[in-house]
C-alpha cells in the first residue's frame, strides 16, 4: 500500500451494518484550536490572533458574503479553512480503494463534494451570539437563509446542516462566535429516520408532530411565530426545541419579521440557559427537510431548531444503542426555564 | 404541576420525530465520581474508598455472582446502584404524565423496568483489563454470557447491551476495571437500523455483511475463531471491530474455547491501542442481536465487538445529523495497528 499523499480527497463512505455515513477528511486533522486546553474557562482571548475578529480578514478562507457589504461589517460567511468535503470535487477522483468501484456500485462511497462554511455572527471577539439584539440575531438566520438559496442551485447538494458549537466542551476550537454550514451530497441516515418518523406520526394521527405544542406542561416560552418547549423525550437533561408555529417543511422558509421574531426567542432561550446552568457549552442545530423533497412530504415535514447544553458526557451504552439516559424529565426542566426571570 | 417525589420510577418515551427511545432515570444524576476532575490523568487510585475493591463489597450494591465462588474473588457480577432500569418495575405505575395513556396507546412510554449491572473485572484496583491474561479475559466474557443466559429467562426483556468504559473522557465515573450490562425492555432504534441494514445488504448481496474480511487492507490481526478490523467506514479514528470468524447471532453462543481466543485476541488489541495512541479513553460495545429474532433473521445476524478510542469530540455537525467526520482513512489505521509490534 503507498503512503497516503497529504492531498488526498475527501470522500463518504456508508457502512452496510450501521447504515451511517460517514465523512473522511484527511485535512479536517490540521486546523488549530485557540482553546488552550479543553476546558470551557480557557477561551484564547486574544483577538490580535483570532482570524474572525475584524481587521484579521486575511487571515481567514475566502469570503461569499458579509453583511453590510462594507468594511464596517457585522457578519460574515466566509468558506471553512480546514473543509470537510471539497466544493472543487465534482466526480469520482480515481483516489478511492480497490474496492472502490464495487461499491460506488452498491452506493456505498461517493467523492467528498460540498460546501463547509463558517458564517462570522460578530466581528468583536468577545460578543457572544445572544449579546445580540434580536434584529441582529436575525440577521445571521438570513444570513443562513440566503447562503442556502445559493447553494441549492446544486443539484448535487441533497442536506444542508446548520449547526453551532459553544465552548470547548461543546466541540468549538474557535472561540469567537460563529456557526458552520455544512452541504452535503447526501442525505444523512438521521434525517430520514427523522422524516420517516414523522410520516409515520402523521398517518397514525392524521397530524404533524410538531404543529402543536405537545403539552402545556412542556413549554418554555412562546412569541408570536415560534414556540419553545421541552420534548417530551428529550435525549439530553434541558434539551430545548424552537418550532415554528405555522407549518414550515424549509428552514429557508423564514422571512425577515419571523427572523427577528425568532431572534428574540434565541436570546431569551440562550440567557435562561446560560442563568440557570452557569453558562454551559452548548450546540444548536437546525433541522430541515433535504432539499428535494415531494409534496407527498410536505404535510408531515416541519422544521427546528434544537439546543443541547452540554452538562453530561456520553458512554459506551449511548454509543452503542444509540439510546440515551436523561436523569431530568423534560416537565421538570420546562418549568424551571419558564418561570425563571431574566434580569 | 406536583413537585417530583424523589422516588419517581424510571421511564421510557420514544420520541415521534427522532424514533429514539430515552431511558429518564432521576437515580442515575446521584451517582458518584472517583475522578477528580474531568481529566483521564486524574483518577483516584486510593483503593481504600473503592466499593469495587475486594474487601469493600459491603459498600456495593447486591452482588448476582461472583467467579470463583468464594472470598478470593476474581470477578464479580454486582447490580448497579443507580441504576438506570428498575428491577422491581414491572407494570404500568400511574406516576406517568397526564398524556402517557394516549402515550402508550401509540407505543411512545413504557415503564422504565429492566435490569443494570456491573461486572467487577479484577479485584485490584490497578490492574486493566489488559493486563489480565487471555483466559482470564474470557472469563470476563463469559461472565457476560452467564449473566446474559439469566437475562434472557424475562419475556419482557427485548435487548441487553453489554459495554465499557474506561477512562473520564469516555464516561466512566469509577476507574476500578469495570463493564456494564443494560437490559431494556425495547430494542433501541439503531439495533434495529442495524438489522434492517444487514439484510438489505444480504438480499443485495447474498452475503452475510460480516462473514469475511471486507478487504485484506483494512484487517489488523485473526485468530483461529475471531478477526480484528478497521472498519471500511468507521465513524471515529482507529475504531476497531472484532468479529467472530463463524457465522453467530448472538454474543451468548460464545463457548470457553471461543472465550479464550477473543481474550487473547482483545488484550492484543488493546495493547496495540494503548501504545500507538498514548493510552487513550476508550469504550467497547458489543452489539449482539435481539434476545427474540426470528429464523428467517438469523442468515444476516452477526455479533460483533466494537472498540473505539476517543480520541477527538464531536460538535453540532454529529450531533445534529448523525453522520461523523473521521480524518484518518481505515486503511491506513489498519496499516499502522497491524504492523506495530507489542513487546
Ligand atoms: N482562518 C480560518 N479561516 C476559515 N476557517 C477557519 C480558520 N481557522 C479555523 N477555521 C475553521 O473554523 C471552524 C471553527 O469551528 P468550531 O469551533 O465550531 O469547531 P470545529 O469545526 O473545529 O470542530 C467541532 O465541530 C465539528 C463538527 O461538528 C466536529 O467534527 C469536531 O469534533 C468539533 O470539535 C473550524 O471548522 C475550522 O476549520
Ligand atoms: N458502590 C457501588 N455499587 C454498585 N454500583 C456502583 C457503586 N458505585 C458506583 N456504581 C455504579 O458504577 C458504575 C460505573 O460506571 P462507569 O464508570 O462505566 O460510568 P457511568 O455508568 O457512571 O456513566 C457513564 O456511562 C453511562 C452509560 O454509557 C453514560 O450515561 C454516562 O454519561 C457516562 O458517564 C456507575 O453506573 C455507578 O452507578
Amino acid at each position: 500500500m503507498a503512503t497516503t499523499p497529504p492531498t488526498r480527497s475527501p470522500e463518504l463512505r456508508k457502512d452496510p451494518v450501521t447504515n451511517r455515513w460517514v465523512i473522511f477528511s484527511p485535512a479536517r486533522a490540521k486546523r488549530p484550536s485557540d482553546f488552550k486546553s479543553k476546558s470551557p474557562e480557557n477561551p484564547n482571548n486574544n483577538s490580535s490572533s483570532c482570524p474572525f475578529c475584524i481587521g484579521n480578514e486575511h487571515q481567514c478562507a475566502p469570503e461569499i458574503f458579509r453583511v453590510p457589504p462594507d468594511p464596517n461589517w457585522k457578519l460574515r460567511v466566509i468558506e471553512n479553512l480546514y473543509p470537510a468535503l471539497s466544493r472543487k470535487l465534482d466526480h469520482p477522483n480515481g483516489q478511492n480503494d480497490d474496492s472502490s468501484s464495487e461499491l460506488s456500485g452498491l452506493g456505498r462511497v461517493v467523492p467528498g463534494f460540498g460546501f463547509h462554511d463558517v458564517v462570522i455572527e460578530t466581528p468583536v471577539h468577545s460578543v457572544q451570539l445572544s449579546d445580540l439584539d434580536p434584529s441582529e440575531i436575525g440577521d445571521v438566520l438570513i444570513a443562513y437563509k440566503r447562503r442556502i438559496e445559493q447553494i441549492k442551485q446544486f443539484d448535487s447538494i441533497k442536506y444542508i446542516q446548520v449547526f453551532k458549537n459553544h465552548g470547548a466542551s461543546a466541540g468549538a476550537s474557535m472561540s469567537h462566535s460563529h456557526s458552520q454550514m455544512l452541504s452535503l451530497p447526501i442525505v444523512p441516515a438521521s434525517v430520514s429516520t427523522r422524516l420517516n418518523s414523522m410520516k409515520e406520526h402523521f398517518n397514525q394521527t392524521g397530524k404533524c408532530s410538531l404543529c402543536k405544542v405537545q403539552s402545556k406542561d412542556l413549554l418554555i416560552n412562546e412569541t408570536s411565530h415560534f414556540f419553545s418547549i421541552a420534548p417530551y423525550a428529550s435525549s439530553f437533561p434541558f434539551e430545548i426545541w424552537i418550532i415554528p408555529r405555522d407549518h414550515s417543511s424549509h428552514f429557508d422558509e423564514l422571512d425577515n419579521k419571523k427572523a427577528v421574531d425568532l431572534g428574540g426567542l434565541l436570546k431569551l432561550i440562550l440567557k435562561k440557559m446560560a442563568l440557570q446552568l452557569n453558562n454551559p457549552p452548548f450546540n444548536f442545530m437546525i433541522h430541515t427537510s433535504p432539499i428535494q423533497i415531494t409534496d407527498s412530504e410536505i404535510p408531515y415535514s416541519h422544521w427546528f431548531l434544537q439546543i443541547i447544553p452540554q452538562l453530561t458526557g456520553v458512554g459506551g451504552f449511548e454509543l452503542g444503542s444509540g439510546c440515551y439516559i436523561n436523569p431530568v424529565f423534560p416537565g421538570d426542566a420546562a418549568k424551571i426555564l419558564r418561570e425563571l426571570n431574566v434580569p
